[in-house]
């Protein structure tokens, strides 16, 4: 048991994000995770359904990630897209045969009616993972990237041209008549938490449109729980994907100030602790300024023992 | 060239047919046979679009088939369906991995409004198979089962069940709005074919269909080019797959004079000429009796030389 024996609610994006639900899986009493993750950057190919971060999330938290590639599962095996391409088919999205399985089946689960969260309940189960990882709505919401003039399906920008357009803005399309998952909001209504951890995912496009979804960030605002927001930037760096670029084509300085910024401007109040790295700790009293707590930790996440520690620090934050 | 110069029209259900269908490939000029696939077996799984009957055609045209299975692809892996028995899939129809990308990209195909003719052009082309592969029709027809006042889907019978279930008749859903594939009308307008060749396929379940689309088998009786049927039963045994056991379930002998009867019955004026093999010499006259003419061959195919000799003693009867 955690400190206060309550649940921990994260909210996640893929690779980055996994991290530290990992790190919260591992130091918390099983089951006591809860993870919403993004799904704007779900996309239809080759027939199927596929959610990359709910998977990333999955794979992750069953320790099956593929640690080499940084996505997929490890041991994974490429037959069926060296087929493909024999076939002159699309291989620009790599699928490996055992993730293809992932897919295949939530895309059969879906066609039977089931709803995501279903699926991914029962994906999870079968990969023996203990925390519960949550869509987070059940309607389609799909990012575009918007790109000097071009607009672009998120995967199209984000896998088929490598993150090289340069981003003018985003935008989530079906948000507006999207509705939170019913299972998280039930939980924000019944459950005392320990904390709402905002892993260090992608502001624009992990982390927005999860909060933008219609009355959820109001809702964790209101909840009693502490809401801690662990920074994506660390030194002017991203850890991981193109946040520091799309920053950057944005106009916004690559900084942990610019990341509290966004957050404390687009949702006042929100946020109630701010994580930074050491490397940025000459930034706090600025950051503080904005009207969060600064904690400074160490938030770059290599090995197994540093997810934890990090996950030890936020959860100590709030005990 | 063969002696006429001219294409011949081959009709075929899976593994059975295909080997004559490669037999016939490999005796003629490139480009000059004509395969009308059965796709009374399509069936939608996993979220794909499953072409049996088309795949084991190319598969095996294309010399890529799995030779110990029997179907499927040769050097196949199981990545896939081992992964999903991990996630409690359905694992009973088994797709191998680089099996898996020709219905991936099939079914891609399909959802971007490309008709199942045109797809299984692109893909033969992709195998290098100089034949044409044409679906039987473009409409969606499905074989039923019925056994015992069950009624199973034609893979549930074959694949899940394994042919176990006493069959007491077929229907085929969809036949009566489905059209005979525009191609090979015009084939049949256009061409003076050499021959019209029923391969030793199923008649009940994969010839029936294809013979059943209305005003197909008029059309073929009505053509100038004579009609070669090589008996699927040799000596009271099916070859290959269930069409043996299906006669003993629905009250027929298993003799090729039972085959003869039931095409000669079911479609009159159709079939001119009749192939058995040398161990039913003996029904020669009874056959020849139902108003066909009766060649007694060779027609067990294990190696490829068989294949070749069969396709060889087909074209030189009408010769």
């Amino acid at each position: 048991m955690n400190s206060a024996g309550k649940s921990v609610l994260a909210l996640s994006g893929g690779v980055g994000g996994a991290k530290l639900a990992l790190g919260l899986a591992d130091v918390l009493p099983p089951g006591q995770l809860h993870v919403v993750a993004n799904t704007a950057d779900d996309f239809r190919h080759l027939g199927l359904h596929i959610s990359p971060d709910i998977d990333t999330l999955l794979y992750t938290l069953s320790d099956s990630a593929n640690k080499n590639l940084g996505w997929g599962l490890e041991g994974e095996t490429w037959n069926a897209m060296d087929a493909l391409q024999r076939l002159g088919g699309d291989t620009w999205f790599r699928l490996g045969d055992k993730d293809l399985a992932t897919h295949l089946w939530r895309t059969t689960l879906l066609e039977r009616g089931e709803s995501l969260s279903q699926i991914t309940d029962f994906l999870a189960r079968q990969l023996g993972i203990a925390s519960r990882v949550h869509p987070m709505c059940e309607g389609l919401v799909q990012t575009t990237v918007r790109s000097q003039g071009r607009e672009l399906p998120f995967q199209h920008y984000f896998v088929k041209e490598r993150c090289e357009p340069v981003v003018t803005g985003f935008s989530f399309e079906g948000i507006a008549n999207a509705r939170p998952n019913a299972n998280v909001m039930a939980l924000l209504r019944e459950s005392a938490l320990a904390a709402i951890v905002v892993c260090p995912s992608n502001p624009f496009v992990s982390v927005d449109p999860i909060l933008q979804i219609p009355d959820f960030w109001p809702a964790l605002r209101d909840h009693a729980a502490p809401i801690v927001l662990v920074s994506p930037i660390v030194a002017g760096l991203a850890i991981k994907g193109p946040t520091a670029k799309m920053m950057v084509e944005l106009g916004m300085p690559v900084t942990a100030l610019a990341v509290a910024r966004h957050y404390c401007e687009r949702y006042p109040g929100l946020i109630d602790y701010f994580v930074i790295d050491g490397s940025d700790a000459t930034l706090a009293d600025e950051i503080a300024a904005l009207g969060v707590r600064v904690a400074v930790g160490s938030t770059v996440m290599s090995s197994r023992a540093d997810k934890q520690r990090l996950a030890r620090f936020v959860l100590d934050l709030v005990a």
